[in-house]
């Protein structure tokens, strides 16, 4: 069996995890007020790839801590990502009428719901890790991992990130602006998912702490580039929107600015770096060194 | 000089403090991304009443809570709020133009910056209450502090009553069902600001813990039928908003449903309930008895 084939199967199964956590923390649909309940469950619960999550647990794994204690936060990351797409599918925002091949929460919904359950999510990711009964022992840890998360979600992050992202649609970025956006709008979210479970490693080297942040810094970044090529150049089918959305809504991109070619050998330079800085990790980095690479070569 | 304008002075001063707290944890317009900053900053520093932090001090202050501790969840508390009111105003759901007398934050900016501002808003929140340096000394605390705001904001409080309130408009509420909504909309957060404060009491005695619970609980009521009253009978200047206008949109209010005497008394009962809790509590809860006096008589 092959490398890939082989990631594919461990992302499978922490995505299974991560799922059970979701379904675990999510307010049943039988729960007062019901059709809020409805359209957070809907948008969450709706086989999204959970890579934030799986490089998360990955990172625990790589520094031996227990992936029960990370559940929370793993669901919590996932659960501000979530978020964020049912606001930026908004007609306000970037007005997207499907989501992995299914209508958006505002169309399967109404307007209204999908704000309502975006903002009740947020709410929710935070309350986990504040609240989870099996997350890190260390109260303190606990409120370092907030604290970074909600930096990340906020406007010095995704959020921000996505303002950046409205603010640019139509105009000719320069390659500096375009990786502001993404180091905002989807590079910070990635970066915390490895950084969570950083923090909830009791008493972690300063040095392993900055590698991990690099690395997460460069797989976010290769991240958003191979998301732009696999817009150009994927399958509608595969990705669940319509091939060369970014393009019909004049959103800039790195092959606009870079051609095709040259973005895919920048995602891959990024994609060396990182797991350079993975090396004093040893071998129990191999699975965060296989989700960069599967990060990387994705078909969707 | 009588009782009410020495609540007013103090109301005014406890505003200043929270005021202060706010201007300093909100990013500055200079900040990249400045106009995000700038539409958190237009909607939050508007000159709102402060009434959630002026419990939350007054509580800490009948407890014996070092007011600096309360700074950082005074602030979360009111960003909340705040944020709120930025998506309850948009189009999608209440539809409002203005909000104390100026442009609501999507008619100021747009729609985007409005829904995305709310968003870094509440973020912005909880980042305070697990980093704030002046906070409460125990990690244990801070994070009870988190996982009671998480929920009063998330669906089962703040959001889940808005999403109840979209979904009554048009329709003849019962008493019961009028109530269910407050006590989630505006009753919520209202608790939570003086059981934010209880909780910063370490070793705090269940039985105080129970009173103060049961005394938001019914101010927090009182609040929304006050709030409800004043609209029938307010003056527009006064309110900022144009006077009637739940009336208008034909949502449920108490005036429609008890008549107009009858909800007046209904917010003195409430306040002779929650007043009656405190009892046990002596002269250091003079002023929480005092705001919660001004909750119920207050022009606007």
């Amino acid at each position: 069996m092959d490398r890939l084939k082989v990631t594919e199967e461990q992302l499978s199964f922490l995505s299974q995890r991560v799922e059970s956590a979701l379904e675990r923390w999510l307010p049943r649909e039988n729960i007062h007020p019901a059709s809020l309940h409805e359209a957070m469950r809907y948008s969450v619960l709706n086989g999204g790839k959970r890579i934030r999550p799986a490089l998360m647990y990955a990172t625990g794994m790589a520094l031996g801590v227990p992936l029960k204690s990370l559940d929370g936060a793993a669901a919590a990351v996932e659960l501000i990502h979530a978020y964020s797409l049912i606001h930026d599918d908004l007609p306000a925002m970037d007005d997207d009428d499907l989501r992995r091949g299914k209508p958006t929460c505002h169309k399967a919904f109404d307007e209204a719901s999908a704000i309502l359950a975006g903002d009740a999510i947020q709410a929710l990711a935070f309350n986990i890790i504040a609240s989870d009964p099996e997350g890190p022992v260390s109260a303190t840890i606990r409120l370092k991992m907030i604290e970074v998360l909600a930096h990340a979600a906020g406007s010095r992050g995704m959020a921000g990130g996505q303002a950046i992202d409205l603010a640019s649609v139509g105009m000719a970025l320069s390659l500096t602006e375009l990786e502001d956006m993404h180091i905002h709008k989807t590079g910070a979210l990635i970066r915390t998912s490895v950084m969570l479970a950083a923090h909830a490693k009791p008493g972690i080297e300063t040095d392993t702490l900055g590698r991990l942040d690099h690395f997460s810094k460069c797989i976010g970044l290769a991240f958003q580039i191979h998301d732009d090529v696999l817009d150009v150049e994927g399958d509608t089918e595969i990705l669940g929107k319509p091939q060369g959305s970014d393009r019909d809504l004049n959103k800039p991109t790195y092959p606009a600015i870079l051609g095709l070619a040259e973005s895919r050998v920048r995602a891959l330079d990024l994609y060396n770096d990182a797991t350079d800085s993975l090396s004093g990790l040893g071998d129990d980095a191999s699975l965060l060194k296989d989700i960069a690479a599967f990060i990387v070569t994705r078909e969707s």
